[in-house]
């Protein structure tokens, strides 16, 4: 059977188990052209909440009875199309569910003798290629510059933090535990890391942690990191906006940040949506891979098993429960150990 | 006697005249090196707001007993400096008092005959120059493109307009009251103009004035203004951050602006300050000097009358109550029939 889980009803503020509703069908039948993958890895991702809103966002909203979005990890059970064949692994757009019908379109064959095919999904995937773009394109961060990267202990921060360190930054990141922190200094070697949850005063311990400023912030978050990330610009510093999951459960739009240093500190603020950059996939797949393979850019994961667990998991990500890609262990994978 | 208006005390939010203090003294003598000017114009701008507050702003704060500074357009009464005689005009940065001692730091001479001393406050001064400034190096806007200007009809809205249509763009102003849209579509040229204290739906109103949304953004404002005009950027967009008058007065900084559309459009937003671009001025003072006599760039001025009067007027900025320039005159401007 494929299980599916399907978007149900609209969250009022932070989503909840009943916005999604389980289902299942019988085993979809490939035709001509098209490729029947078997789901193993599901990447959970804030984006989705988006999706889930009314109105307009990035994406479209997802319609009601429609299966939920996302990337998948997977393996070709039947296909149709030349160059795929069954047993081989993918990666692609399944959505939430066990079984996958793919056209091939945005389709991508995995080596699990070069990475963990998981991978594909975070450090490797959509996760840490927006953190490559972030960081170098967005931004542009040379040499002896200081970067602060917020939600540091997350899919994006912890690639951007050590991105920017293979490019010679100095970088402090924002997190929201001491093991999200240690793991941040101890294993990924930024610099510094500041625990925004028990910091008594968080603009002073970013001053203490960058004397002079920033010249470069990663704004995965928004809120009173964001707003205190700002503070500590320096002048014609560089942001790069990511992300504002402090604000995707806001019912109305009323909680802003406090923008002023942005004036002040005559700074550039770039608002990025990865699916703009897919040309440069190439160049990421090709540098994050070495420096994943030369043990320069490390990664965590957090998995829950079982797609009928991925309404609450994904809850896990509005409340920091997540240290490093949050995933959903659809299925056995046939590569791990 | 030299009347003077001091920096009594910090306001906290909104201004009040007792944050000021009036003193007379004996009118200085300037010695070598120095010129001493009498006042004749002195120039209120929002960016005063910030030199009153406490705490880290684009400039220093005042100190407390110190005179209110500002620009101002006077006449030498006696000189120190080779090349400025007594009679003749000039801008510069007195400060709120009838009597300004200068070291011909930053001091320009002006001439009359080739525009009403005044506007070197205003469409020929720091105001106008922000306006240049931030619609062509900030947004780079160019022919064809639509522009959203808020704070249309003061003195920075105004002038940025202008210069926007006169390089071919389509101009969508944002004002406080009818009177300021009939000026900025009826005089200005603007292509259109809201008025979002009476707009029932400023989004609504928005995407009809702008119906496939706006590629630049000057933001003076914020608050729902800005909130509404980052709604209807397009992907892409880019918006020059000037200023942020709707926050001003606030208390802490907790009504900020909610800036996921930044994100969403992928738009780029650049703070400025104009101190930073002094480069640019003779260009400035070149194109903007012949678009004024050319009829392209008009201006308007609301004038309070007396010294005495500056910290009340002052507030009139907060209120929307003034058009175009705000102006104090500080004593009659001889070159006025």
């Amino acid at each position: 059977m494929n299980t599916q889980i399907l978007f149900r009803s609209r969250p009022a503020g932070e989503p909840h188990e009943s916005n999604f509703r389980r289902v299942q069908h019988g085993i979809p039948t490939p035709i001509g052209g098209e490729i029947l993958c078997r789901t193993i890895w599901l990447s959970l991702d804030p984006y989705m909440r988006g999706r889930m809103s009314e109105g307009k966002s990035y994406a479209d909203a997802v319609d009601f009875g429609e299966v939920m979005p996302g990337a998948t990890v997977g393996q070709i059970v039947e296909s149709h199309i030349e160059g795929f064949a069954p047993g081989e692994l993918v990666v692609g757009y399944g959505g939430w569910q066990s079984y996958w019908i793919a056209d091939g379109h945005g389709l991508r064959k995995l080596d699990p003798s070069s990475a963990p095919i998981s991978t594909a999904l975070g450090v490797l995937g959509m996760p840490g290629f927006t953190a490559y773009v972030a960081v170098i394109d967005m931004t542009g961060a040379t040499s002896g510059e200081t970067v602060v990267v917020s939600a540091a202990a997350g899919a994006v921060g912890s690639a951007a933090g050590q991105i920017a360190k293979i490019r010679g930054c100095r970088v402090v990141g924002i997190a929201g535990s001491d093991e999200k922190c240690r793991w941040a200094t101890g294993e990924l070697g930024f610099d510094a890391c500041i625990n925004y949850k028990t910091a008594t005063d968080l603009d002073a311990a970013l001053a203490k942690a960058c004397p002079d400023g920033s010249e470069i912030y990663i704004e995965n978050v928004g809120g009173v990191v964001g707003e205190a990330a700002f503070r500590n610009l320096k002048v014609g510093a560089r942001v790069a906006l990511v992300g504002l999951i402090a604000h995707y459960n806001e019912r109305k739009h009323h909680h802003g940040l406090d923008i002023a240093p942005i004036l002040w500190k005559r700074a550039t603020m770039r608002g990025m949506i990865i699916s703009d950059h897919a040309k440069r996939m190439p160049e990421f797949l090709r540098d994050a891979g070495a420096w994943l393979r030369e043990g320069r850019l490390k990664y965590r994961e957090t998995i829950v098993d079982g797609l009928d667990n991925a309404p609450q998991a994904f809850l896990k990500l509005f409340h920091g429960e997540n240290i490093g890609k949050l995933l959903v262990r659809v299925a056995d994978d046939p590569t791990r150990p």
